[in-house]
């Protein structure tokens, strides 16, 4: 750490994309039970099988990471899939991230955290790093995912990592989920919805932060099956930028991805997980594969994804 | 792991209750800054520093945890203050849980976790357990909160957990945080909050769950600074447990709490995390103390923690 000013996540964000042409990220989910055969865990004799499950786990992203680290311009790997394995788990997370960014990739943290005061602190240092001198939790991303639910002050730990440490948030706002509707489709006036109103107290958020490009560190997560939305949302918060996850897999592709997009094509970062990380097996339905084609067909759908993107872009 | 029926989790609370006098949690939330000298962390030349924070939370709760077992019925460990510390941190939660565990209480893992499909799935797997079979994460708890920005979809993996294995659920419902309003107050309809609308959502996942002495597994976190809204809600949502966080340090007392409870007496958790741990502070402000010590006034305190709820209830 120094005490130099850090360079804002958007910067950093937009020289990769004006290098790689496109706001590929690619969704670290790891699933072992869909891992080739040669990169299975195996636990040596008594060994706990979760050390062994993590070893994969790492190797697996390594070999992602070499195949993608010049198209796609961040990583976002899902907590959930380390939590799942426990402490070994959490340092194949570790790791992973720092394979990400001795390949020049940006990392965003998908937790969803959450909380309110000294605890919602405690997650911001865990996942975004803490003050100079403080020990690091070994877990700091560029960026990290949040749940709105508690307000903005529940928020305000991690808004000021992105102010002190030139770190970006993504705030839940929009999912595609079939329940998101429940909860985020709601109306509380005769015009806002419960998403439009987490949008205004996203945008209040980056209030006073610096803009780059027009755009502030914090940004909203807008699930990618909702088009429509998805443009009416970029009108209203035009300073905010956009996490689409979903591509692919989910159902949504480039066309519905462009409709978060700004009119120059800025302001949105579009996430694919399964339809890259495991596109051998949509290629190749009912083969064992191994390593090294599972990269090779990551790396063909991350470039097929990139130039998808560019396509959708230039015809608008 | 076994094929016979789990008991679910409120019978093991109730019975817990009956046999201790009153529902006390203790929110294990290690700061370290906070520790006595003799177990502040002492990393050994060239030791990662984590680890030896780790190993000192690891004493202080065992400390802790000594004191109060035979007082509380449950334990909430907010997995912040170990993801803070990486994965050693995450080891030292393995840890405090399995002690916990030893001694006959009840884990609730504070994680807030949230998300849709298969990663809320891998997080239900990491936090409450998997299928028969399936490799232990470590971090399987009887409980966990949870967050519902989402919706019914993204919870019902978690909601699978309470039904398969006997594990319960607590989803943020109503928060004592000054920006808890600008979501949870909000009205969706002439009678109904965003709150209330929240609250039904999580009455209907205990639709078709066992019920023990009519409550469901999933309930609901109710901050102890709204008492009227405490009563409100329990009017309201007769089957629902509320896990109510905040007594002493976010200025609720035991009367507060009680607002909580059902005519019987039943059907609230109350969760006192700095008031118990570092009651040593507050009793001799200015004072170091040590690890005894301070385990000491954590017991006082989980004592008249106890005390104030059986009084407050008795005068009802």
């Amino acid at each position: 750490m120094n005490t130099s000013s850090p360079t804002p996540f958007v910067q950093r964000l937009h020289e990769a994309v004006d290098e790689k042409g496109a706001p590929v990220v690619v969704g670290l989910d790891p699933r072992p039970a869909l891992f080739p055969p040669d990169l299975a865990p195996r636990a040596a004799a008594g060994e706990d099988v979760r050390r062994a499950t993590a070893r994969a786990i790492v190797r697996f992203n390594e070999l992602i990471l070499d195949a993608v680290h010049d198209i796609a311009v961040a990583v976002k790997p899902q907590a959930a899939f380390y939590e799942r394995w426990g402490w070994p788990g959490i340092e194949a997370l570790e790791q992973t991230m720092s394979m990400a960014r001795e390949r020049g990739l940006l990392v965003i943290a998908d937790g969803k955290r959450n909380d309110i005061g000294s605890t919602a602190s405690a997650y911001a240092e865990a996942w975004l790093g803490g003050p100079e001198g403080a020990t690091p939790s070994g877990l700091e991303a560029d960026g990290l995912t949040v749940n709105p639910y508690l307000g903005t002050d529940g928020l305000a730990p991690f808004a000021a990592a992105c102010r002190e440490r030139g770190k970006a948030l993504f705030v839940l706002l929009r999912t595609s989920n079939p329940s998101g509707d429940e909860l985020q489709a709601l109306k509380v006036s005769e015009t806002e919805t419960v998403a439009l109103r987490i949008g205004r107290l996203i945008a209040s958020l980056n209030d006073g932060l610096p803009l780059v490009d027009g755009y502030g560190p914090v940004g909203a997560v807008v699930g990618a099956t909702r088009p429509e939305e998805a443009r009416s949302l970029r009108e209203r918060l035009p300073g905010v930028m956009f996490l689409v996850p979903g591509f692919g897999a989910q159902g949504a592709g480039a066309a519905e991805a462009a409709a978060a997009f700004d009119e120059r094509g800025r302001g949105v970062l579009v996430n694919s997980a399964r339809g890259i990380l495991y596109a051998f097996r949509t290629e190749r339905p009912g083969e064992a594969g191994s390593g090294d084609r599972f990269a090779e067909a990551a790396r063909r759908a991350a470039r097929t994804m990139a130039d998808q993107l560019q396509e959708a872009l230039s015809k608008r």
